[in-house]
């Protein structure tokens, strides 16, 4: 079962670095909860190369499928970095230097260190509007509701704050986690029957092992906090009658 | 500039785990590394919600664009373990008991601990081959060139050797990384003319924080130890003209 929001996003995880197994994706859980946090789900997440075919035929699927689309990386001074351009080229517009980006930059930099390598950062598709930037000066952008920001994780992190007004959400989806000392296994069938009396809540299993023990997690998720009460407390009637350690509630 | 490997692979992530951001994915990472050892450059990944119907649009475009397709996810004992059952529909085969994976399971639990949670492990699609399991018991399987493993990153971990001589892969990727002491806008003109002069190189710029230090760390990968070599020359040449600190070569 899944939660039908009203709102919904994909997330586009742009870089090589990825997909050798070199970097690990972190801005994915950072967006999806920060997301989820205001009211918008997260569908779908691709990684793809930075080859621009690719990101123009993820992108026009995307930014059509989704409410909104989110871009991570290829947006910094090198010549592996080709999202703006390419994003120019999706959306049929001219790829320029931004004026206001290139005013922020300047003053951003000391006199003389706004060289060619940072001049680069401030071409934008014609008329993207900028994500400010707090940590390293250089902004995102969006162009119509794809919102383009760095694949580095602290900047990123550190630009969800000016995003928060660009993007209206639904109603925040909430979760509630109890966790028992058990197996899937043991707990499977009880489950099915919780989930099969609340269709419309997202019931999901999740085995983990800690400090040597193993455990499963049960993650409730819905809009709405009264139906994941009621089916919380579905789940501890099993749990008690079955004498199932809780580890958390 | 991307390699372009004769065999490659698409990993398809499932659960709604990562979507909603609580859970970090890391099987992209162990997968990525794994099959560029052994020849296989992963080209996409797609992160999908636990949806009967996701699965199985995003499993048949795949595995015709890729020559692999690795699935994590959604094989174990509980309701929103559906990955089994949706690949047997994917590819017109019965969803059944499979004799093999049933005679594994019995003898893996102790007398009467194969209950009906367990039992749902060995639902497979019709002569689906088996994956071994050493960590838990429960294998996963590959019905052609689609391989089903589980989520649990460290169980996932345990199979890849009982994979491997089911994976026919190019020659491995190489790669070598030199860190600097500086930004990505110092050296973006001059590593642009590196890889314009080594078109069939794959060049990354990576700039990361380590100690309160800013560095840029420079990724070259080729299938090819000598190419790697003329061009991590030819990056230490403009490196030592400008007088940058290396901090790793």
């Amino acid at each position: 079962m899944t939660i039908n929001t009203k709102v919904n996003a994909a997330i586009l995880i742009i870089g090589n670095e990825i997909l050798s197994g070199r970097t690990q994706d972190t801005n994915t859980s950072t967006l999806a909860l920060w997301l989820n946090s205001i009211g918008v789900k997260v569908g779908e997440v691709r990684v793809i190369p930075d080859i621009e075919k690719k990101i123009i035929d993820s992108v026009n699927l995307l930014k059509t499928t989704y409410d909104y689309v989110f871009t991570t990386g290829g947006i910094g001074p090198t010549h592996d970095d080709i999202t703006a351009e390419t994003i120019s080229k999706t959306f049929g517009l001219k790829y320029e230097i931004h004026k206001e980006a290139y005013q922020i930059l300047e003053s951003y930099y000391k006199p003389g260190e706004f060289n060619e390598g940072r001049q680069k950062m401030v071409w934008m598709p014609r008329n993207a509007k900028l994500i400010l930037n707090p940590t390293s000066g250089a902004p995102g952008f969006n162009v119509e509701n794809v919102f383009c920001l760095p694949g580095v994780p602290s900047i990123l992190k550190s630009m969800l704050g000016g995003l928060k007004n660009k993007i209206v959400g639904g109603r925040p989806i909430l979760s509630h986690t109890v966790s028992l000392r058990t197996v899937e296994s043991e707990i499977s069938k009880s489950l099915t029957d919780v989930q099969d009396n609340n269709k419309d809540i997202e019931i999901g299993s999740y085995p983990f092992f800690q400090a040597g023990k193993l455990g499963v997690s049960i993650v409730i998720r819905s809009e709405d906090q009264s139906k994941i009460k009621e089916c919380v407390s579905q789940v501890l009637e099993f749990v008690n009658e079955k004498k199932i350690e809780i580890v958390e509630r």
